[in-house]
């Protein structure tokens, strides 16, 4: 059974180093996170999980690492700079400032009052200054999300590597967006990951492209834990379109505080390529074209050896927030079990590819040299399995410590006792996450026992 | 024998997809680079190989992620507000904007004139407003060093680890500088990655861990194909340390542009945790306090169970550039080479762990249906290893193929020939990049080999 509240993944979350408050120490920078020690493992487990699967198993899609300052050129032309931004309204009594699509009966969040000032769009975008001049002309943005790098890279991508249509192009990288009221932990934030692949396709074939994709992100949402039966693929209805969009599935999940967009899938046609070409005249452009593009020097098309002619790809995009995505799998993933002894333990069910800490090597004796000795061969050993952190856990008693790894989630505990160093064939006991079971195995099939349980 | 002009990389990292200039669509954005297909992989690979070294390997080091925008306490206390500026004047003639301290003779670098103004501070930090609300508080940074973000998580570190000196934290992340003139490919850019580790030490110690730190990152360099003979570790004088810096090694390195930092390795004393901590009047302070701090809510102290008392700990970090990292790494890996029969070939020489590309599988022909079976269930295969990227490589002949990839970096070649399909027991044609030698492999032994190559 899932977490039911916000508030026990917060708490665990903060006690177990997951995830802290930005700048607490100052009193908090509203709407920003800290990933602890066991957060940014668990962060990019899932990251690589999901670059493992668009990237390496496929055939068909390349990685980019774009910048995240962009050229305001990029977000005029995307339509960001006219289009990107949310209704706001202020508080004439309390002076506070809200999204006017969150009021509820017309009424300031805050104090209640109904003396408001009209509705305005407020862009979502951060700017700041690039360069030593100042002028109107020198500013930039913070990329509200990395699809664009991924357009302007367009042709570099295709030029490097020959790569014909049907292909696409992944990125894994932060995006941020100055949220009004950021609110629900590390769902709504100010700065995040996203994960967000864009697939190029022949015009006439994105329908079916869409669709695909759809079926291929649920099915990976389940191998990380999520699975179907929390999550509403809805399709978006015309009319709340995105005018950049001919189609959208919202993959929502139900998070604690309700159901939510966890991922999209939009059909954006040519929309992306089409407003960031050159010489738009020459090509049959489906989209609407934000404005006229005066500025690029790039021909964001491809030769289409049948039809003898260039053309402008339509794009796929599966878009998924990184921190939501850990929002889900630890919401899944947390359990609280009734024990037979009447206590109640914490157990973190991650997936164990997701798992912060892999195997925990236990010395029974931190001051016994011999059982030190043989804990750090095998933490050395099975580090050179390649499999992610194996962690030296030396802090205290065997039980806190089992119950502490139960809590983080790592899926094998390996203790080594007195038994280990003592009797022949040296062996160890490997307890279980899920189950509690303890077996002993010999030290020499350990390796072996760890590779095939990981793979 | 490495690169000895940065035009070689520059040209061969824009045409094999590894780095891009920014916006080239646009014009460029001056300072900012994007990492392209294969650019990513080696970017990553050089981090992971961070990673495992700095965090995994160790048993006294935790890892964080903390977020880029950062609260103005945080850099008016660590001293950054007012001293994080480079010397600039303006050319009163062209009204070009440089910085002073490369004028050469005085005169302006453009242009040549000496009519320039007088010499200003130039603060390198990106200002954005957060939030919605615009007002003399509401402003943020873009962090200048992924460092702050660690000094302001280590009370929720160590309460969520129960850490005791000595112990590190580390990071690797974006980190942002308003360079006046950015320059030298991705040598000064305007954003870039750190990959920084603060080691914690009690007082005292610090000059010991100095060294050992000094040791065992030069040690990583060699290993990722930087050797020592191409490096300079440069003690700072005294009188050209930084005020939070009692010593600081710079680890310089034989750019094709010159010999310039890598990285850089400095104990910081109690400057950092004590410019950050309450009651500052509590403890005996060695560094200077740039303000008294009067915001901070935590003491960022531990307690010392011998001498019974609270204590600030003294603090060395490595702080090395990833990008800085990749250029080294691409300067001496690539190479030139005579071939037998009078061609020439350019072949990176990447450490093994470090290639993009792993394994390229080469299909002799693509429209055999039985030899593209068998080279897709090789990739798949090959990839179940976990040793990162398994290129299918169908794109040309035999011969440019085995090019394209010693341009990259392949290790190694299998190629699926008619002979795979035809005879018993099926075996492929390995392909070393190194000395092109070809060795023919049984394909029921080639995931062991495989395996065994990348251990």
């Amino acid at each position: 059974m899932p977490a039911t509240t916000m508030e026990q993944l917060v708490s665990l979350c903060k006690r177990r180093g997951f995830i802290f408050q930005n700048a607490d120490i100052y009193g908090g920078f509203q709407g920003l996170y800290d990933f602890g020690p066991l957060g940014v493992e668990l962060k990019n487990n899932l990251k690589n999980a999901w670059w493992r699967a668009m990237v390496y198993e496929r055939d068909d899609v390349e990685g980019l690492d774009s910048a995240i300052l962009t050229h305001r050129k990029v977000l005029h032309y995307s339509g960001h700079e006219d289009t990107f931004s949310d209704p706001m309204v202020d508080c004439k009594d309390c002076k506070c400032r809200m999204r006017a699509d969150t009021l509820k009966d017309g009424k300031c969040t805050e104090c209640g009052s109904t003396n408001l000032t009209e509705i305005r769009q407020f862009n979502l975008m951060f700017k700041t200054n690039v360069g030593p001049v100042v002028n109107e002309e020198s500013y930039g943005y913070l990329r509200p999300e990395t699809a664009q790098g991924i357009f302007i890279n367009f042709k570099n991508v295709v030029d490097s590597t020959s790569r014909k249509v049907p292909f696409g192009i992944a990125q894994i990288g932060k995006s941020f967006r100055n949220e009004i009221t950021p609110r629900n932990f590390i769902f709504r934030v100010r700065e995040f990951e996203q994960m967000e692949l864009e697939f190029f396709v022949k015009p006439g074939t994105d329908e079916e492209w869409h669709e695909k994709w759809k079926e291929a992100r649920l099915k990976w949402w389940e191998e990380q834990g999520v699975p179907a039966e929390h999550i509403v693929a809805k399709p978006i209805p015309k009319e709340d379109l995105a005018h950049y969009s001919k189609a959208t599935y919202d993959i929502c999940y139900e998070f604690p505080h309700g159901l939510e967009e966890l991922e999209g899938i939009a059909d954006h046609t040519d929309y992306d390529l089409a407003n960031h070409t050159k010489n738009q005249d020459e090509f049959k452009i489906n989209a609407h074209v934000h404005d006229k593009n005066v500025d690029s020097t790039s021909k964001l098309a491809l030769y289409d050896e049948e039809a003898k002619e260039w053309f402008i790809p339509f794009v796929i995009e599966p878009s998924a927030g990184v921190e939501r995505g850990v929002l889900a799998v630890l919401t899944e993933a947390y359990t609280e079990e009734a024990l037979e002894n009447g206590t109640t333990r914490i157990v973190l069910k991650l997936k164990k590819h997701l798992a912060p800490i892999k195997v925990a090597v236990i010395p029974l004796k931190r001051n016994n040299e011999a059982i030190m000795n043989m804990a750090h061969k095998i933490k050395t050993d099975l580090l050179k399995l390649g499999i992610g952190r194996v962690a030296l856990e030396d802090s205290g008693n065997i039980g806190k410590a089992y119950r502490r790894h139960d809590e983080v989630g790592t899926p094998i505990c390996v203790t080594v006792d007195f038994d280990s160093i003592e009797q022949e064939p040296a062996s160890v006991t490997i307890r279980d996450r899920d189950t509690m079971k303890q077996t002993r195995v010999n030290l020499a099939d350990l390796p072996n026992y760890i590779r095939e349980y990981f793979a």
